[in-house]
């Protein structure tokens, strides 16, 4: 099977940087895996993407070297396991908030007897290889998303489920129900400490963090911090910022 | 039926500048048209954009307060009658070179007795209004592209080929048929001596101009030349460079 | 934010004309919203129609004057807040029997503190505007449908949950679930009996109230009964009606 | 090779009523041929449909008794072949105004020896059978739209061009050639005394005659005076049609 | 309604071949149709297929003689609901493993007072016919697929629930579950012993038995073993294999 | 630029083996690419094929190591251009019947100063790489169909058209424009001779040479005679014929 290139890569404490599609097309998929990320995650929960044209990105970015992601739209089983046959190699999933969220996951994304993973690996064979079935439990990533704060209490708990890869906090959600507000520049303390709490028990334990950051100069502070995975924007709001910068810079007096 | 707003733009002397999409999506089209761009335009000759979500994108420029323009993939006088079927209030027509090519395009854009256009005015009237018919003649722009050396030796006569509203400067096939390189930094001395000459004669003769451009900064100085339209790039390039600058943010040593 | 519109109607208690489209085009879903509909709902329960047709849907309506609405195809807060996402003023959920379920379904509509729904508003802040975010929680419409017996035995408690901005009753699933058939003209005493106290206990407790009817005439009858928003049949049936009209009529002796 | 339906009832001269679909669906292509239309034209000159579309549309249609036509976006012999490679049992092709182009229409539908129509006949067998290749010269309809004041002056020749084995006379376009308005109620004389021409002289020469009608009173009228076929008017007008009046009854005081 | 042939044929004890789509495309539906197939299935499980194509290629199955099936890609009532609203005959449903589930499972399928499908028939009664509401709950299909190691202890339970027509054995789960190796040719003992058991008591209860196979081989042994029903690989892997072969033969020495 | 495979195989004098899709699928596209093909051929004028399909199906294919082509379904120079920028790294362009055709042909491959295309590489470079434009003209392959009696007859003036890379001969037009039968069995000793002569000139010229073939085994005696390019079916046949096997093996007595 082809290995999957992050594990390597945390294998190798190289930092990775992730990019992030809401757009629903295989264009700016395959244009985001050539320009030099690590890897391309397709977000089916807030994107405006549907499940074929998932497909159709997750084929375009396997013709970069990026690896693909995907961020489920769901926690259902059966979702999860559709983008697996889709060919995702890491599935980043939303609102897990307890090890029994995490472990029901977990076993979405694995064949038995590791985990419950209907069989059927359609596209994941092609991209995989032959042996994908024998190998696939240890190659893909299984990445609970942390972002309430049930999850922040519970998170040695989760970060000790077998079979969780990497942890992914998202900040906006975590920050609303920490009961403060959305967008990078607003998170006082709370979201911040439990961030730096989260980072903390998950290098303890020897689990991979990600995290969603606004843009390139948060995410390198999230480097520094000790972040393995960062997410420097998502493609709309990086081309509605270059739209916006291109009409200031045209109509500058 | 709704006023073209680059009429009146051009009327008044206001600098328009305009979005170029060739990303197939409504998402991004839609995107664009609340950044502030006087005018969309849904390329459809270079751009990965079949008809059917061509239509769909002028459906969600028209949801802004930008006006939806086409590039049309070809000179076919049923395929421009189509893109006007479809909503657009401009279409911009690659490789005209001769005045009889002009005389035949706007031909394709006007319903008789002042062209050939055919009957069926579909979603054009759902954006124009009920009295499409009678106004769409008045309304809509047609557009030649100049970017031939034959075209700019002809340009006196395909100014003054009667509905020639504006003419659209290609400097990249320019550029090329005249034996110089592809990008706005390459040009020497024959294209830039071209293009200053068809903004010469077009102004003399009363027709609206405008120009393809690589970045706002190359917008902004078209725009100070004489210009009245200009396109600071396009949708594609624009992400791959947000993506590329957010990457080398995030890697800064 | 662009304020909703359908809360200005219901405030000045003036009816409201509410299109349903079980078509997956935009085309239709533009020309409906042209057509004098106050909104526009896109069925994705029973009409034939998946996510992204439905954002394109969206994008078409917002095109015109008419207030875009959604009925969602299940009651997962997932798939709701999706639907949010990509735009849907208000959303119809079907199926709620319980203040439960009339509270989880208000949850998922509304962001935190007052529920639980994901932040990410993608296009939901293009239609909406920049402080989408700010505004979404008084602006959008939370309407469960009431079609079960369990729903009219409990129909007061429903409507005493905070949140529940109108009831939609669906006469043809409530009259199944009393023992009766669909199609209004067979409804007999049981389920006119149920609509009649639906009714009266929304208003009693101040809550708005919508009903789907089958045609035009029964519209009209509805709102004379005090009902405040109506759908006077569906796309499909209203254009084989027009269909088979025309065969008809071509075909008359 | 499955019979052309049309054949028969036009051997038998039994009028034929002929549906016309601008929205691009397959719900709506199939709704159309269960209504009890003979035919079922799918419109890719005006219509929003692009070709994967009128394929699913044609394959629709092709679950009901009614017989799947096209109107072709163009002349283009390819764009023609490609659309009976689709499983269209007729063609109507806009804008035929001299008997070159009526040959070359002709030519287009027809295998050598007859004509010059490619080789590949893909979903056209799945839908004709296996002897789709030795009998399709024989069951396919080439259909000629008459148009234009040069079609009417000319149609004695147009009617003469071996394999022409209807014309369809679109009176808006022709009209508009004519120097009058489009819409049925505009018609003065002069497109009036041109249809009449072209039905006289078509059944001189025994060649059947289609139309396009605005609705079921015209196409009753235009049955009575001799037409074969009649259209009575477009899914998208009748549905908007439908609408209208819909909104009318639920508002009437 | 028109008859489910596949009851017919069950009634005849006729064998029924069936065919497996996992190909997003009408195309290959259709095709399947014409082949000889007693009934096509669209495998919205592990196909890569959603719901608009879903209804694209039962519209496609609909133009053939075959039974239009689904596997619907989820357990979920309202998932199973659109997908006969979309006009399939019969639905195979995954991962039902107790009596609860399959009847939860039956009333998804079935119109009140013996389910609680929701009203909205759609395509159901295009293809079915006017009096599609009252006779479908007789003629629809309802599947459970028997793939795990619970489902085969409680066979006779489920095999009790009225309403079960047929079950169906997916082998390469039951192996999985039964810690066996997926794959026709590595079927050790449990595997093919808990097929034994299935088919046995499926027949003492006289409920109908279908089953995947890999291969027309393997499908004729299982209906020599009983089975009734058996779908001779899926068309991606038939596609695939024959690509080979050609390839081979192409460069056979 | 990424090279071009096949040419370094036409240079090794190595066979090579096309695949020719006409199921409008990536997961087609991306499995054949997979399977052994040297290149696979997307078909746009017989496959049922547009353009934005053809776009995500070049995507899939290059997620592999086969060489995408396609075929084009015009002459339309703009057609040819646009499937060169979604990245097709050769185009098989039916009907060339003389040296002015392919001349025009190989123009709309190149360009400038070598030919005429229009700058815009768009997926082109992505594939390619950076500096596609530079070197697209030396590695992307025009290949004229030979597949008319006056194309036979012209072979040598279209063998010495400058940039011809290979001539790619279809059959079964050959064989109806010389009066004979289409499907490899019928063709009698016309087509044979002119199959023979185009093959001798080609190799006389130094021509690469490719040959549409309707299964393996003449394929292989293709090879055998010489030709350099063998296309063993399409995929649709394939699959039909797979599934015809299936299903007679699964009834076998």
């Amino acid at each position: 099977m082809r290995p999957n290139k992050l594990r390597t890569l945390l294998a190798q404490d190289t930092p990775i940087v992730n990019a992030w599609l809401s757009i629903p097309s295989g264009y700016v998929a395959e244009g985001a895996g050539h320009q030099g990320f690590d890897s391309v995650t397709v977000d089916l929960q807030h994107g405006l993407i549907g499940f074929e044209t998932a497909v159709s990105m997750l084929q375009a970015i396997s013709a970069t070297e990026a690896v693909p992601l995907v961020r489920s739209p769901s926690k259902a089983p059966e979702v999860i396991m559709h983008l697996l046959d889709a060919g995702a190699y890491g599935v980043i999933c939303p609102m897990i908030s307890t090890p029994e969220e995490a472990a029901a996951f977990v076993a979405a994304c694995r064949y038995p007897p590791q985990g419950s993973r209907s069989f059927g690996p359609a596209r994941g064979k092609l991209y995989g290889g032959p042996d994908y079935f024998e190998a696939a439990n240890a190659e893909i990533l299984a990445i609970p998303m942390i972002e309430t704060a049930e999850a922040v209490d519970r998170i040695e708990a989760i970060l000790a489920v077998p079979g969780v890869d990497m942890i992914y906090v998202g900040p906006n959600d975590l920050a609303l129900d920490l009961g403060e507000g959305p967008g990078a520049e607003w998170h006082p303390r709370a979201t911040t400490d439990a961030i730096a709490h989260v980072l903390d028990r998950a290098r303890a334990a020897g689990v991979a963090t990600g995290i969603f950051c606004g843009d390139g100069a948060l995410s390198r502070q999230r480097l520094a911090e000790g972040f393995d995975l960062v997410t420097p924007g998502n493609d709309f709001n990086l081309l509605m910022g270059a739209m916006s910068a291109a009409i200031a810079e045209t109509r500058r007096p």
